[in-house]
């Protein structure tokens, strides 16, 4: 193996999509990138913590949106990665936009290495990872895009592909690209895992950044000009303009099966795109009836089943090859055949404006979260959790007034003039139109229940009148 | 048809079943018979309705136990029904031993008529039911055992069967019975149906009251020797001690199977014993794929499926044949062709001390119900309803306190020697060691929202001062 620890490199975190195909946990405004689907961590926290051997917090920044940008930030903050840059796309344009502009911001260092990494891949041997890196960063050094491709172990149709051409180097070192392969039928996949020399694509790449910039400008030549003029001068109404012109395509569209220039490494880690929920009875162990059962169930003779249960309880009887995810607002049965469609399904939620693909009951905010815990007219029960040190706006509401109740730990409370401490089995009254602020003060953390009365119970009756996390 | 309204008829609703197969509808403190499966009233309530053309409310009694009195009783006075007698037996001895003790009760007739009725069946068309009454109160008076049959539609193996003899009167009005038939398997049913003569045992039974003492008398005589005594001396310490060495056995096994004069009355009503989840696609329209939705549910391409979603959003992607239940706290996932091991999940519930299997989060008490909505480390959040007029006992709790935020209508409360009404969005603090009651003294309901602080929460915290429902 090639150890290459000398050569810096920036790292790209691709952290755009919602992920939709894995709803009801994945919601518009909780994307998948942010669910611990696989354990303790995020998905985005175990692809940042995979690299930091190699790649330290400073050289990594993470491209998302808007919309998406609290709770992606929320993650980083807590793994205390406030140092990690975050890049707002205005909109999406697939990876080739959303990479062109990594580049162009991560200015300091013409011929610095860029690698670009999904933020929501599954990867169980990440040393593996860095040894390929490490590898690859030789290419890349000697002017090659490089990609990474997996050596496949199953006929799989929902990758695409990539065949090896000429040898770069030492045996297995890299390959030269020979072409790129869209997702094929069952017949052709066997024929490639038959033939050998085939890659499943990873959506990894490394390269750059002038080789990359220099690409862009032969092969994206209109993205290429817009990313010139914003390394000129980064504004955000410029890159709001810049981004509505940009064409919708991929890297591996735009740029790799376009450029000559192009390598892959073969590394085998463990791989997975957890693309969609059948994805999880190759990342977690099965029982003896090939299930994978998480979270509170209770199974009778099934075979094939994924069950993901997140605290109610679910109980199945004599099911083949269906997968039944269980969320506080909504549960979802599908044949494991069928996973693509949930897609489809959301689709149709979105179509319908229902809630449940917006967010869930529980709705994280910079401050904590807060949990819808019921509904009625003319009121609304909440449970809110404020973190350590953190407060949420001072604020008010017209129309309605709010109980809070505390039961656990201490809250600090604003009411108008009047700040008092509140303990655990204390309430308040804020009266409708008066001004009032939530605030932890103490390093554990804070509950209330707070019961909203009122004509009208929106979120979005609410004036801010400060705010430490500068919304409006 | 002949019509027979001069004889009065007492009848017998035997109500004392859980109906585990309808978990997690059901549950052992709220039976199958008190939920409104099939539509705005409860099963108990549909069968009492079908009757009162027939049979006046004085003129009926409920069968049930201790455990399930209440919520009964709750449905008998829902419908203004309280004039309805009702009989607790000390355990479950299935149905000869509860029919032999409600016909031991009725007394004031010897030689009156009796009718028995599952309280959990649906009958689509209650005039036919009526009518075969009518036919079945000559059969009866003349001295027949009489039951009710129905013409089978499908090689049903879930249910009894009954042979005709010879015809006792004019075409189609009784048969005798020539034997009772245990469930059959498919080739044996389907035989059942091609030669004709059989038909399905409804578990509806029609005789003279001294007719079925005379056939216990002979068929039963440990049962009729325990009747006579709780004849001469009803009290229920007596009633506890005979029922202890009552046989477990049906009156079809005990009794109808095994007397001479056993007639049949065929009818067409539109039956179904509601056995199963199943049963719901005999009962309510399919659409074009076979499916039956009800509720809040998105389905994809499903085929043959039940969906019954309480509230929350059930989505179904290419299933084929399965069965999804969801209540607010468990979700039942089933292949069509395993209903029936419902049962065996409900014992593993059980076996595991699952609460899931003893009651819902809402709990209906004769005051009204509530509904656990959180519960934390040394909190929790219940919402509680208060039916018009009622209250609950004065009670005082040990070990937690308690704040009452009303969100609908006003609440008369007694803290201490302190009463007062409290309105919509305001509160109350209740210490603990303080005697307390809740009122609804309006019309319309009342709802409170109850946080409960303390450092044990258990719902057997409550010593009762005074109680409308004499609870202890």
């Amino acid at each position: 193996m090639v150890e290459q620890t000398a050569i810096p490199i920036s790292g790209i975190i691709l952290a755009g999509g919602i992920g939709s195909r894995f709803w009801p946990l994945s919601r518009s405004q909780y994307p998948k990138q942010v669910l611990r689907l696989l354990g303790s961590e995020s998905m985005i926290q175990s692809t940042i913590e995979r690299l930091l051997p190699r790649i330290p917090l400073e050289r990594l920044l993470v491209v998302t949106n808007a919309g998406q940008s609290d709770v992606i930030s929320l993650e980083l903050r807590r793994k205390g990665w406030q140092g990690i840059r975050l890049i707002l796309e205005p909109e999406g344009r697939n990876t080739a936009p959303a990479v062109g502009l990594a580049a162009a911001l991560l200015g300091e260092d013409p011929t610095g290495l860029l690698a670009v990494f999904p933020a929501d891949h599954f990867i169980r041997e990440p040393d593996s990872l860095l040894a390929a890196l490490a590898q690859g960063a030789v290419w890349a050094t000697a002017g090659y895009l490089v990609t990474f491709g997996i050596p496949p172990s199953r006929p799989e149709t929902g990758y695409g592909y990539i065949k090896q051409g000429a040898p770069l180097g030492r045996a297995g070192t890299g390959f030269a690209v020979d072409r790129f392969i869209e997702k094929p039928d069952l017949a052709r996949a066997q024929a490639f895992l038959d033939e050998g020399g085939y890659y499943w694509n990873s959506g990894i790449f490394l390269f750059r950044r002038d080789v990359l910039l220099a690409a862009m400008a032969r092969h994206l030549p209109e993205v290429h000009r817009g990313l010139v003029r914003l390394m000129e001068d980064a504004n955000q109404d410029l890159l709001a303009q810049i981004y509505r012109d940009f064409p919708n395509i991929s890297l591996d569209h735009g740029i790799m099966e376009r450029a000559d220039q192009v390598a892959v490494v073969p590394v085998e880690m463990g791989w997975n795109d957890v693309g969609t929920w059948g994805a999880l009875q190759d990342i977690f162990p099965r029982d003896g009836q090939g299930n994978v059962i998480l979270g509170r169930s209770l199974d009778l003779d099934s075979k094939g089943c994924t069950i993901y249960a997140q605290n109610r309880l679910v109980a199945t009887i004599g099911l083949k090859d269906v997968i039944v995810v269980d969320t506080p607002d909504a549960t979802l049965v599908c044949h494991r055949e069928r996973v693509q469609e949930v897609k489809d399904l959301v689709a149709e939620l979105n179509r319908r404006e229902m809630v449940e693909s917006v967010q869930h009951l529980t709705v994280e905010r910079p401050w904590g979260s807060y949990t819808v815990m019921e509904e009625g007219s003319g009121y609304k029960v909440k449970q809110i959790e404020v973190s350590p040190g953190s407060r949420l706006s001072l604020q008010m509401h017209q129309r309605r007034a709010e109980h809070w109740v505390v039961v656990q730990g201490t809250a600090r409370v604003t009411i108008g003039t009047d700040v008092k401490l509140v303990t655990s089995n204390q309430s308040v009254y804020i009266p409708l139109k008066t001004a009032h602020r939530l605030e932890n003060p103490e390093a554990k953390p804070l509950r209330i229940i707070e019961v909203q009365t009122g004509s009208y119970l929106g979120e979005d009756d609410i004036q801010r009148l400060d705010d430490d996390y500068s919304r409006s």
